[in-house]
C-alpha cells in the first residue's frame, strides 16, 4: 500500500480539524501525519495530510472530506508532481566524548545543531522522508531521547496550484 | 491572550487526532497549528498543538486530554525552556526580472529555493514564528501564490524530556 498525500483548504473554525480527521478513523485509516496551519488568508487554512492505504478507498474518503461543509477545495498531490518537506528535532544522548561524532553527522546532513547540554545534543533537520530516516539511522546508535517530526507539507511544483 | 504550546504522547491509533482535537473545539478554542507525527517507537505518535486562549481554560483542556485513554503523556511547554521550529513552502509570483531579488530575500534568510518555474520560485524556510513573519513581509510584495506551513514542532532544551 502507498502513502497518500492530500492537500485541503478548509475554514480556520473549531471543530475541521476533529471533522476531517474523523473521516479517515471512522473507515479505520489511521493518518501517518497531518499538518495544519494558518495560509496567507488567516480566514482559510491548508491541511496536508499523508496516509496510507488502497487507492479506492483513499479516493473515496478524498471526496467525503470535499463535501465537508468547512472544506474549500482538496486534492491528492502526486509524487513527481509535488515537493515534500518535514523538519525533525531530534535529541542524542551524546556527552563530550562522543559529541564530536555527533556534529559530524549533523554537518554531513546539513542539518543544524539547535541545543547542547552536559548530556545531550538536540539537532534540527528538514527534507523528504527518506533522507530524514537516513539521518536517524546514523543517529540510533547514539541513544534518541526524544523525536518530535511535524509530518509532511508539501506544495505542487512550478504554476500549480490548489485553487481556492 | 498568549499562544499556548501542547506536546503530547500518544498512541498512534486511528481516531485519538480527532478525539484530541475535538476537545477544543468542544471548549470553541480553534486550534492555530497542530502537527503530530511518529516518534521513535512507531506504536506512539508526537502531537505538538498551539492555541491561544486564556491561562486557566488551557489548562483544564490539557487535564482533560490527560485523561483520554489513548493519551501516554501531555505536558505544555513554557517558552524560554523550549526550542519550536516550523517549516514554511511559499510559492511568490517571480518572473525573469524579479528572480533575482526573490532570490536576495532567499539568501539574507538562510532558506533554500527548492522549485524555480517561468513565472514562480518556491522556497523553504525554516524558523521560529517571528523569524518567519519577517520572511513573508519581505515576499508579499512579489505575491504570494500559495503558502503551507507545518505549524509549530517543539522540544525541551537540554536533557528535560516528556517521558512515557
Amino acid at each position: 500500500m502507498k502513502q497518500h498525500v492530500v492537500s485541503a483548504l478548509v475554514e480556520n473554525r473549531p471543530g475541521t480539524l476533529s471533522r476531517v480527521s474523523g473521516l479517515f478513523s471512522r473507515r479505520g485509516y489511521n493518518i501517518d501525519s497531518l499538518t495544519v496551519g494558518e495560509t496567507e488568508n488567516p480566514s482559510i487554512s491548508r491541511m496536508t495530510i499523508a496516509v496510507t492505504g488502497d487507492d479506492p478507498v483513499i479516493e473515496q474518503i478524498i471526496k467525503q472530506v470535499g463535501k465537508l461543509v468547512d472544506v474549500i477545495a482538496v486534492r491528492e498531490l502526486e509524487g513527481a508532481s509535488c515537493i515534500r518537506r518535514e523538519i525533525i528535532l531530534v535529541k542524542i544522548a551524546a556527552d563530550e566524548h562522543k559529541r564530536q561524532g555527533a556534529l559530524e553527522i549533523a554537518g554531513i546532513f546539513r542539518s543544524r545543531v539547535i541545543d547542547v547540554s552536559p548530556s545531550t545534543i538536540t539537532i534540527e533537520a528538514t527534507g523528504d522522508r527518506e533522507k530524514l530516516e537516513g539521518l536517524l539511522i546514523l543517529l540510533r546508535p547514539y541513544g534518541i531521547l526524544e523525536l518530535a517530526r511535524t509530518g509532511l507539507v508539501a506544495l505542487e511544483r512550478g504554476s500549480l496550484m490548489l485553487s481556492v
